[in-house]
């Protein structure tokens, strides 16, 4: 490829150069098996506690709150399903949302067949749960709240604070998935009153394959793979050194580099924002203005299918989703924006375009003139644009 | 280290120089996310679909029967729970063995908790069920045989296509744990009558954090991650491309080099056991003569406490186990030398030595020499083995 312009970040980032090199060494050279007694496996023990330190220290957790897992969706149905199952004695409700991840969704859809009951809370057009809603949600039997901290698809960034309090309050523990928000935004599981959080590596220029699962200190909850007594019993499975030192240095850098990182993502994505929206006739912002993730971009464009518009990015060398990766191929319209009140034939046509710190000014500006003509160029095609146009002209 | 002989290669291998280079390009250079549908994310997935074909190919399965997991032990947990919810109507009853990995007594006792029955087979004293036992323990509501292939602490290969065989004959599908099989021995799903099998890369010189299982085309199963379409809807997550890039080469590499690699170790092997036995007073070999893992060797030492003897093992440089990794740390002794017959105080004292296709035989003698010193030295410690000397003698 000549051109190359990679906007999907919220799907998966590069592994920085700096992160692979922490985690070369422990391919070849330091292999040991942690749970190993003898001195070589203490470096790679080592280097598993410093890995812990530095990915509980990003959310302000105690490093023996924090589990590492496989991925963001293991996390995700370890705390929902294990957390289930701890707690079914007190009662069998847990408390969602409509634009949450499928990895929560398909989670709460089974335990419903369970016999678990499942309050799947509305979102606003911007794609905010109501704190009022959820308040008024919680029962006595209730259990669980989980809702993201932000957005996959429209970036909209939730009141995870709020959530927080009004689940302390209520004494539910609280779960979120923070895929897209760990080492992205500021996050403090005391100060929001977090109690399990799920993270993935390979969202924040670390390797895929690894994540985390961090659990106050206090709650209850079961294993979700059996086996060995790795991560203090709770997760089985030799510990991935090389994948966790890879998720502790990202998370490193992320702590070090986030606020100035993000300021400069906020400019470019705001300016990316005003230029499709003033430039590009028909077009919309979906999430909220502000309390959105600093990468992400997401536009409907009236009259367009999505998959034609992805399809001439890619001619381009532009690499870009409707929706999210992990449905991408599915024909069904994302449940995010149905949740947020798009109707069906709108709901096609979205664009997510998500930046990382290398993103540039002329490659927003390059893609937003791409952007006009590949929109201008399909509407011409669109039987459906000809009649808007004619009717419009009457 | 000075002198550094890794003696531990069925905790964990060095990861291949040649499965590193292979892996490289998909940190930094190839991180599509591999479910995105732009040409970028075309490498990634590519990438997989090759690594898919050389997973199967080792054990004569079709690459669409091959399902990317984080772990073996991920891979226990979901053929067994999952086969367990997918069978429930069927029947509750599943057979194992005394033998297993913790991967899977332990989540047999979670079904239990949930009212599954669980029939453990008894093993003779190199470790091996009866076929006529397994035969007879079958019932009408028997939904699924879960027994490994070979033994991770002391070798004994089991009577797999017989157990195939039987179970295909009673027409209940048979999961096999052959996380220290694959790759070392050779595996035919087809010829041995496997309908599910769990590998993990790790134990192949592949790397950590990634594993496998194998399902027969048509055996019912469901999804034990939920969450996105990954792995043809069956396991959420995103793809860990290098991971699985990495396991994809360990196996293609294990294929070409498995025949003439095993015969060199299985003579290391044998000549560190005869010297052993006939150098060591009062040393037994665990396990089957034969029928055993090329690279596995386990030996007891009476009035031998096992913490001991490695720490002194570790002074030397030389890393070795007593019994499995995922449970070092414990103090329990060994439920493998248990179920074999030894008594309690035999089986504390256990030393596992696992070879590499690295060893050599001057490493090997150099142990053995190493070995008698040590435990010559801590017999002249031990209360036992003096009482021992001193009754012997009147």
């Amino acid at each position: 490829m000549n051109r190359f312009i990679y906007l999907d970040n919220a799907a998966t980032t590069q592994v920085s150069r700096d992160v692979l090199d922490e985690m070369l060494p422990y391919f070849c050279g330091r292999y040991g098996n942690p749970s190993a007694l003898y001195r070589f496996a203490g470096e790679s023990r080592k280097a598993v506690d410093r890995a812990r330190e530095h990915a509980a220290a990003l959310i302000g957790a105690a490093p023996e709150e924090i589990y590492f897992t496989g991925s963001g969706s293991e996390s995700d149905n370890w705390a929902i399903k294990a957390a289930a199952e701890a707690y079914a004695q007190k009662g069998r409700h847990i408390i969602t949302s409509k634009i949450e991840h499928h990895a929560v969704l398909h989670t709460c859809e089974q335990l419903q067949k369970q016999g678990f009951e499942i309050t799947v809370l509305d979102v606003d057009e911007t794609g905010k749960i109501s704190p009022k809603e959820l308040k008024a949600a919680i029962r006595p039997d209730t259990i669980l709240i989980s809702i993201m901290t932000a957005n996959n698809e429209i970036g909209t960034v939730e009141p995870v604070a709020e959530i927080g309090r009004i689940a302390r309050e209520a004494g539910v523990p609280f779960h979120t998935d923070a895929v897209q928000a760990y080492g992205h935004i500021p996050l403090d599981v005391e100060k929001m009153n977090i109690d399990m959080l799920s993270a993935s590596g390979h969202k924040l220029n670390g390797p895929k394959g690894i994540g985390i699962l961090y659990i106050r200190k206090g709650i209850k909850i079961r294993s979700f793979i059996h086996g060995g007594a790795q991560e203090r019993g709770r997760r089985a499975g030799t510990l991935n050194v090389p994948g966790i030192v890879g998720f502790g240095r990202a998370a490193q850098i992320a702590k070090d580099t986030m606020e100035a990182g993000s300021a400069v993502q906020v400019k470019l994505r705001d300016h990316l924002i005003r230029r499709v929206l003033a430039e590009i006739p028909y077009s919309r912002l979906n999430g909220d203005k502000t309390d959105r993730l600093p990468n992400n971009a997401n536009f409907c464009f009236r009259f367009i299918e999505g998959e034609s518009m992805l399809i001439l990015l890619d001619q381009l060398g532009i690499c870009a989703s409707s929706g999210s990766a992990c449905t991408s191929g599915a024909l069904d319209p994302s449940h995010v924006l149905l949740a947020i009140g798009l109707p069906h034939e709108i709901a096609h046509g979205s664009l997510r375009l998500t930046l990382s710190e290398d993103t540039t000014l002329e490659e927003i500006d390059y893609v937003v003139e791409e952007l006009k003509k590949i929109i201008a160029r399909l509407r011409e095609m669109s039987p459906l644009y000809e009649d808007f146009v004619k009717n419009k002209k009457e």
